[in-house]
């Protein structure tokens, strides 16, 4: 099973990025490309027939599967970045993190009025940043069809916060 | 010939990000992935041969053709990221920038002895950044064997810097 295969790759780092946290370190998995067609494969099998017109992947690791899904099905793929790093025009959602706030963007013009488009991201948390994302599309006018997840860290209720914008969130692993 | 074609898609936006300085945007490639898988194929074409073990990407913008590189080769994809984003225990390596310093980090059991590397960017510039990649590579015993840069900006001689490493270095589009 798929989950279970990726699970036993993942490499379970303690107390990063601060002290009593786990991290999932899921950089390992880049190591086995026949596993990263099978975890592309299996998101591209979880939107088929839902006539998706691009895939948003959030900076940065959400760079390294998100791309590789639009690349597989053939449709645009736009970038979601921190503040300051894109270099076009572009609109911003500011969202709160646990201490403070952050702000994400995306370029006008990679997406267009109407279209599906889907959010990936390599890890679910609290859902901050794929929500903003979420609205940064739908301030286009466009319809968010659907959230793309590797990981899913269900404690921290993502999920709850991104089923206010759909209820088709994919997540491959869960925790 | 693929070098115009590119160079049609990329975009320039004026005192980005600095007045003064014209950026090359790659993002419109994203949205063209035949183009992608061009681009894709013909860094594959230009490193065959080279009995390549692993691609290193530059954070972020090299986690975009740099995966899929890697996909393509059937071989590992590292992650080269700016100091403090990588969990596991890793190794580090300062270079200067324009005004002040800048750390780059690799986590180390990515890379084995004797390896032959590629380190993947999508921008050439004055080469310090790749350059520190190409050293993380060294310091775990490994073998630079190439660079590939989507875009070379000329005129900054990133080029004369890394041929101190080597001097297989492919960039597809140069300004």
């Amino acid at each position: 099973m798929l989950e279970q295969k990726i699970k036993s790759v993942i490499r379970d780092v303690a107390d990063f990025p601060k002290p009593g946290i786990v991290f999932k370190d899921i950089t390992p998995i880049l190591h086995d490309q026949s596993l990263c067609n099978e975890i592309v494969n299996e998101f591209a099998t979880k939107i088929a027939n839902k006539n998706i017109h691009a895939i948003v992947g959030v900076e940065s690791r959400g760079f390294l599967f998100g791309f590789a899904l639009a690349n597989k099905l053939n449709i645009p793929f736009v970038l979601a970045r921190k503040a300051g790093k894109l270099p076009y025009k572009k609109i911003q959602y500011e969202y709160d993190l646990e201490y403070g706030s952050s702000v994400l963007e995306m370029q006008i013009e990679d997406i267009q009025p109407n279209w599906n488009v889907v959010v990936h991201d390599d890890l679910l948390a609290t859902g901050g940043t794929a929500f903003a994302a979420a609205k940064l599309i739908e301030m286009q006018n466009a319809n968010v069809a659907g959230f793309t997840f590797l990981v899913e860290l269900d404690f921290l209720k993502g999920k709850e916060k991104l089923q206010q914008i759909t209820s088709d969130i994919t997540s491959i692993v869960k925790y």
